[in-house]
């Protein structure tokens, strides 16, 4: 088994959630590689060499552009705040560096294209956390709809809704709030919650073409950690959008921060001519599925508990009937990037994926500006 | 249309049920016979006149010996206190009326066994009101069992589960309570509610060989609303018992009016070689179905909406989606009784039937007082 | 007790829901008027006669201004086709007679506004058949809005799914299929389906202010019953918008007939800043309620089983846990019209609020011909 | 850190677990041992070679008494089959060994009792795997029964559903079949599945009384994967039992290999004169809760996401609304096990505990081959 020495940048939630990938793959996937936590990067030298402590990375650097002049890197991976995605990407492909960038990929469409120009141009395997796909109950509905058990696609319907940003006193901005602050975000809920639902419907429901769309502000001011002052709120709190996909079925995506009760509800739901499936992040174990084959008397939604051996990645883990979580998706990631690098395959989503999911998001943002429908 | 002209006795919640059933079942079933409202009967005459003005009954009186001696009296429904069943039934019997029973059939197997020689004697039409075999998702379990679709039968498990007896204060016996007074009801919730769930178990599973019971008084003294003193508590609050099936499948059952949380939670389980069944009362219009025989990435339990026009009895009703409610059980008895007497041929629960279920309930009573298996 | 002598207009799935409601409602409500069935009229002269036969209508007619010009009708009830409420609203109102109309009101707000002037010119007293505002949880829904347990809103959703038209050899038009012809029946899901969302949300959470729509025909030509031949497919098969109440929340509305697995699923959600709703039809007895306040180990969705005696109506029914079904709606629905006009008092919605209702449904439809927000 | 050097004795689904366990539990919780992989242990070589090749154990034993000479063995973990647990644990207290037993601590009492005495005499800290106490969700259910929120108990009940041995070609015994084979594992059910649910039992609700039981074998004869011929099957394939808790609250269990549908239903319901509660492994992250408390209008039944940071363990996780899975449960018993011999106080369930529900299983056995009712 060969070394993939990993030099990871950041070390917050999404930090701990790919060094935890990192570490636990080989113990339950058979492969050619074996992640290496060579060094953990950020500016604050107190912070990443407690984070590199806790997750037993070899060294730690405090300037990006230092970690990727290291020959014992072969891959970065970039946990830093949206805004600075571009230009670390960038100079790690010319570095020649392995890249898996954190969603989204970029702050915007034209930062988007200059990085996977970049990235093909280097020819480097890449890929974008968009997690999401490698929940099991998720990847399980892609082999269905490969099948053609869905037949023709009539609706695609998607959510993510949270409540944590209701109370008018939490602020802006800093470190921990930084997705509260569109300078380094980008955008509020379409970046961070949207992009997740259209990266998953763009790879089981093909490319869209238009959409309309809504967003919302609900608090308008906010004290900014950064000033210590109330500013006006930047991101979009709520974003609403319908359209078109082009294989004719229509679209419709809501996000918001502002649904009283939901923790981090993303579902789905997909209604073909001959069956239907959706699926719900907090039970993210089940795939309801409806078939209409079925005899009439015995026809109804099926509640798959989606942990036998048959079923993707679960080969892999315990017996059936018992589930695995949240953190799973990330060593499904490696896993398959591993297998990519291996076999010289891309690992969706790619950047180029990606850029596909930035340009919904794009046109969805401009079209709430406008109050008109955006081709994509 | 001929008249099938009704003498009520009682006016409680079952006369009301029963009344409301009578008066619709034309407007819905198509039947050679209509129930005509003709007398209703019980003791306190200002009470008995209020019910017959409120539901129109064209005449009332105050000793059912007089309603069993009118001609115009075509089938008697007994809605009285379970101690005075035998005595009607086998009057009404001799009188050559029809008869419809609430259940359980009698305080005991041999009042039971006395009642049933008589009507059979009399040759008269009877049924007991075991109402939950007409539920539609339960009729659809029987329908899909004698299809076959379950294979041989494991596990049968039942349960009813209330709280309403909780608070220590709640009195005992008298019109409203007489449920809690073994004197009148034989027992506790063994009759009351366990044998709703044993009428539905022989129908659906066969004949019980034994059975192994344990019953509980957890409020030991209430007042009694006759005496206005604190007398000891005389029925089973909760009773539990596990026995066999003549078809080799093994009975979990049980009751109890201390479940906090539980308002009628009736709900059965069947467990088959090659699928499985389970309805709850709360959520009646929907059965889960679970076929081993599904391809093994798209099995899971299947949550039916029984109310397309393929459903038992739904046929009658409105469009798929549009759920019926607790009292339609009543109309379809009804409908199912009068299409018995236009065929000649017997509805069951008859009698006979509800004599079987009253066999088992005296064998878990026998058993949990003596601390041994008894066999039915 | 006085009659109210009813004069019904159709015989279709809503004559007979109707017809029920009027027969029933006296035997669980305590009311100074008893609904009597005076006269059906269709001009289908066998299909009407054997509908008051059926349930127990004294007499028919074939010609509904004959209906209309008789003294002992109080009361019409219009469940003719949409193209046809207009001039039966507005001569009934001119004759004098209480109207009971279904729903929508109009084919469009220019016929809406006329019925409403002539009604209220009139002076009689008038509901339309907007029936889920009286389900018991529904009822229940306003009744916690109004007592102030959710607080601001900030998201109102509402659904109404179904999957009955996907079949393409499915014809259009005729008696059956009336829905299906723009001509009849206005719109497609948009009055069909939406406009009962559209009717609960302006009651629960005020007046919308604009309003981005999308529509769809997925099936472009069907054979048409009327004329045997291939026509083109004149309804929208699917409804989506989005817009803004007057209270600052967003809306979210979606309906469809091509959603494979959905019978009937009218859902609704309301986020507020304390608490939050949803409802479902497809277990139209349960309210799902999630109230902030909860101590936070303990906080979670609530399933609220709407069946005791202190829920709205259900005090009339039978004892806790025991559900009733979709028909009590309308029983509601006359119980209270006819409280109202005992106490002088409309019974919501009348026509001036369904106006409003189908002043957003016209919003709706020109903003899904023109793809440009409209105002409402 | 101080290391804590772990000698493995098994390589099978719960060898996997443990081990998963202990290279997991310092990246999550803050504790002053560390484990390390220092050497894995069974007889058949090439098979421990490859366990310990795949999870990183630093050396392999081949017998395991050669494992307890070791000088460089802190603690020793049991997940060999149960019919060697007494003679392994006895020879590891003796040798001044911690150990982490996997459960059911033994084949019957008496073999417990002699266990409980060594390794009490020889004071090393201990441990039984009953992992599912420290599933947040149950350990949330301690905390409440602990605050007195559920107030007096009426009524534990729990079951353990699998369906992994219907069919009749199954064979029984070897490697992978051992629990199918009396002479190895003491009992089918009853001690594979049952023990889980008395051991949570016992901590929740506290110490049984007696007990009346049923077993049943439903295939009479397998193919023995050591003879290669059919042989009778001696273990217990289902197994009920009721009986008495101490604190006057009813007991009703069971468990079944035979129950179509269900992979590993292991649920438990708590009824208590204030609250309910329930949960079902299934859907593990999820508790429900009734509190009688509620304003009656918005009573019911809650649905407890247990993902937030205040509830039991999961601050050292991920962020609301993500869950955790099975194999958690392990890193959570190995973070207690470490914290008690910090402070030097037991991790429950010790042997002595464990002892306590071996006394429960003996005399559910001896109960069923009685069918008499059996004091604990």
């Amino acid at each position: 088994m060969k070394d993939l020495n990993i030099g990871m940048i950041g070390y917050g939630f999404m930090g701990r959630a790919h060094s935890n990938a990192y570490k636990r793959v080989n113990d339950f996937f058979d492969l050619e590689y074996r992640p290496v936590l060579k060094a953990a990067c950020a500016r604050n030298e107190e912070n990443i060499k407690a984070f590199a402590d806790n997750w037993g990375y070899e060294s730690i650097e405090t300037d990006w552009k230092k970690l990727l002049e290291r020959d014992d890197i072969d891959a970065v991976d970039i946990c830093a705040p949206n805004n600075v995605h571009k230009e670390m990407a960038i100079a790690a492909a010319e570095a020649g560096k392995m890249i898996l960038c954190e969603k989204p990929l970029s702050m915007d469409v034209a930062e988007g294209e200059e990085m996977v120009e970049a990235i093909e141009k280097a020819g480097v395997a890449n890929t974008v956390w968009y997690n999401y796909r490698r929940v099991p109950a998720v990847t399980l509905a892609k082999v269905l709809i490969d099948e053609g058990r869905l037949g023709k696609i009539f609706h695609y319907r998607a959510n993510f809704l949270q409540d944590w940003t209701i109370d008018a006193d939490l602020p802006q901005g800093g470190e921990g709030l930084w997705r509260m602050d569109a300078a380094v975000a980008g955008s509020g809920v379409t970046g961070d919650l949207l992009a997740h639902c259209i990266d998953t419907a763009l790879w089981l429901n093909g490319p869209m073409v238009d959409v309309s769309a809504m967003t919302e502000t609900f608090v308008k001011e906010r004290e900014h950690a950064l000033t210590g002052k109330k500013e006006p709120v930047t991101i979009d709190d709520a974003c609403t959008f319908m359209g078109h996909f082009a294989n004719g079925s229509l679209a419709l995506f809501e996000s918001t921060r502002y649904a009283r009760g939901h923790k981090a509800l993303y579902t789905l739901e997909i209604n073909g001519e001959k069956a239907s499936i959706r699926w719900d992040l907090l039970d993210l174990h089940r795939l309801e599925y409806f078939d209409h084959a079925d005899d009439s008397i015995v026809r109804g939604w099926r509640s798959i508990h989606v942990t036998d051996g048959d079923m993707p990645y679960m080969d892999k883990w315990w017996v059936p009937g018992l589930q695995i979580g949240y953190e799973h998706t990330f060593v499904h990631q490696v896993a398959d990037f591993i297998e990519g690098i291996t076999k010289g395959e891309p690992c969706g989503p790619t950047f180029r994926d990606a850029l596909e999911t930035q340009k919904v998001c794009d046109a969805v943002l401009q079209s709430a500006a406008s109050r008109q429908w955006v081709n994509v």
